[in-house]
């Protein structure tokens, strides 16, 4: 990690955590055992790589990032949402979330539902709510985080095609498909809103986006990488890329994804500095 | 039912199954599972309470009622997102709902999860691409909706509520809380943003608020002594107003709760005729 990058981490990943404390509701307001839940599930020292993609992308182009903390966080409760419901026994049945029991296993399914269904809806009523930015620029940001996360190509479309496609045989395009819309294009929309709202110009948003569709599917290779060398998801015959292609092919494969990442901001050249380090940052997890 | 209403829902009811028809994504769309269960849940023939409250609404301040019905549409989104979570095992375990089996009898649990989910994103989605109304007061009216429809006071909170409820003694404002929470909040909203949009003065708001509110919480009254004259929800213990004061004094708290609603839309005279018949339709239902 560069110095820069590990410099904004300090400072931006605080302000995050502070952020969705604030903006979540207390666990002692009623009723306590949803907002428990919630904040159980978001509150938990991730690595908040969307949120900070997202500061990262609007702070290319305005000096004081703080006015999208609020949209930043409203992106990770999004991400928080889809893991709880995804981890609902009748969806991927996982015990266990980054070292602690999952949300259903700590509060029964019914809250776990609930609990998702309100990050969800939360996110929403944060993003309704942003008052120092304008308000076209909002509802258009809205309706681009809102497809990333639906049915129609979205993370919710990935999910279906991710359950579908378990202990079947999928093609390498079939592949890409789950993984572009499962993990990619929330990716991809943290990014562009990031760059969108903090004002750039459309020749940019061109080559962000770009660089947002092939970070958000290298992530997800590079995921498939760490939870095949830690021995997941064999199991479970999950359609992944090292199950296709074996790790080191599939260690190439995110490396091509990043050099096009890369590519794509060249354009920008030193605007997209901190965007730049990202990609090496996230592709250092797998060596 | 007045002939006037009689009329308003001849025209409004098809206007929001058609805007429905089409805001939904083809049940041929990728993943078609998703699509179809979405579909199923929705386009069943509801009465449209809801919607049709909201374009009420909004008609009393414009003559052309149809920049409201994407809106309109969404609520009714949000409110059958919540019936598919609420009927799934974990929740209330309804296997049938209108008459055919529940969403999760005929597609899964997993796809039920998801249907729910993709309704809720599909409805803020459509709320942030109306492109017919002022960005600022659209914003307004997202974040009034999905209070409504959230953890703190809302739809959620009032599951929670319920479920904690189920087999326990509630006392009478406790029930009115779950009441208020579960179903009278979305109903509150759905005509408070109808009227907000048409570009009602404060004034009127702050009547169609107080008239939303009563309405919403007799609704859910009238449901109940609906559901113990059919027989139901007594094996469940749920806590409902015919349970804790028979049917016949709930029949006498409902019709006090509509003389609220009726005396409330007094200031605004002729203009509320519409919404005024809404009290005498919904109440007839119990007798």
């Amino acid at each position: 990690m560069t110095s820069e990058l590990g410099a904004f981490f300090n400072r931006v990943r605080p302000a995050i955590d502070a952020t969705l404390g604030e903006l979540l509701p207390p666990d002692t307001a009623p009723p306590p055992r949803i907002h428990e839940a919630m904040r159980y599930s978001t509150l938990d020292g991730g690595k908040r790589i969307r949120p900070c993609l997202c500061v990262a992308a609007f702070a290319a182009y305005k000096d004081d990032w703080r006015p999208i903390l609020p949209i930043a966080s409203a992106v990770e409760m999004i991400h928080s949402y889809s893991l709880i419901h995804d981890d609902l026994p009748a969806m991927d049945d996982d015990d266990f979330r980054r070292g602690k029991p999952s949300c259903h296993k700590e509060f029964g399914e019914a809250i776990a539902i609930l609990a998702g269904d309100a990050l969800l809806t939360r996110a929403f009523e944060v993003l309704a709510r942003s008052k120092d930015l304008p308000s076209e620029r909002v509802l258009r940001a809205m309706s681009v985080l809102a497809g990333a996360a639906g049915s129609s190509g979205g993370r919710i479309a990935g999910q279906v095609l991710d359950i579908e496609a378990e202990g079947a045989r999928v093609t390498e395009e079939q592949l890409e498909g789950i993984h572009r819309s499962k993990t990619g294009a929330l990716i991809g929309a943290a990014v562009w809103i990031g760059a969108y709202l903090g004002g750039a110009p459309e020749q940019d948003l061109a080559c962000i986006k770009t660089y947002g569709d092939r970070i958000g599917l290298a992530f997800q290779v590079i995921d498939d990488i760490l939870d095949a060398i830690d021995g997941k998801d064999r199991d479970q015959e999950k359609a992944t890329y090292p199950a296709l292609h074996g790790v080191e092919k599939s260690r190439a494969i995110a490396h091509h994804l990043m050099e096009g990442a890369r590519q794509a901001l060249t354009p920008l050249a030193n605007r997209a500095a901190l965007l730049m380090d990202f990609c090496d940052y996230l592709e250092a997890r797998t060596s």
